[in-house]
């Protein structure tokens, strides 16, 4: 098991796009749909770009979650979206950005959550001290409303 | 996605424990359990003897379903069997049995399922023909009261 350590941001403005140093690495198309949305057990189905993968998450508990993660067939993965996994489907271009030793992931969502953007950075230990960009906004890390599994039930323009 | 074509029996007595040519298959030692139950997708993680895989399977149409298997380390699957999976879980001796060009398997279920014995045997088409075994008893291959799945949700011990 890995345990994934996480915060989530929204970002502040776009000078994430435009405002960092080295090169500028450019955005993959991520699709993705839930086998199972059970919060004790998720089950995802994800395409990024080429590749595709099969994601067992467990509970959150506190910003950690235990993370299961098998490579698949990208074959199996488009009949799996098309065929089994709920509607509608979260699709976003994830981009990724080093800013002080971490890497940041800024995922711009599409479709039915299009007009959010949410920047997520990966942590070694829960009490891990960061640098938070310029860009980056208010924290959302607790906030159930942004975990993608959610955004399948209650999508970002149902908001109010 | 393969496609599994299956048919399930009730077995009339315990002559297939004995009364078959060839070498004796040891039955092999199975614990599986569900990250999800929906009919519209189970996810089942299975450990069977030293071996693990995770199974997606799509809702029954007629005596076929759609399969998607992958192997996944054995610690894995132990974690997720004792962590994230559903209780009670589904323990079982399975035995293979070779008969009239097919193969058999007798799954002898324990726990919450003692008592229970299913023989199932797996097909090429739906209209595929064949020679039942002297030991085989009625057939239960609608019957969802069978299904593994849902033995964990009603264990034999409750059926009256």
């Amino acid at each position: 098991m890995a345990t994934e350590i996480e915060r989530k941001f929204l970002i502040k403005d776009d000078r994430w796009k435009t405002d960092f140093s080295g090169v500028e690495i450019a955005g993959i198309a991520y699709r993705q749909g839930y086998l199972s949305t059970d919060t004790d057990a998720t089950v995802r189905v994800r395409r990024q770009g080429d590749q595709a993968r099969l994601t067992i998450k467990g509970k959150t508990q506190g910003i950690s979650r235990a993370e299961y993660e098998y490579p698949i067939p990208l074959h199996d993965a488009n009949e799996m979206l098309d065929t089994l996994c709920r509607k509608p489907q979260i699709e976003k271009i994830r981009y990724r950005r080093e800013e002080g030793g971490l890497i940041w992931e800024i995922d711009v969502f599409a479709g039915d959550n299009a007009g959010l953007v949410v920047a997520e950075v990966e942590l070694e230990s829960e009490s891990q001290l960061i640098d938070l960009p310029a860009w980056v906004g208010q924290e959302v890390t607790g906030d159930d409303r942004y975990y993608n599994v959610n955004l399948v039930s209650n999508p970002f323009k149902n908001w109010s």
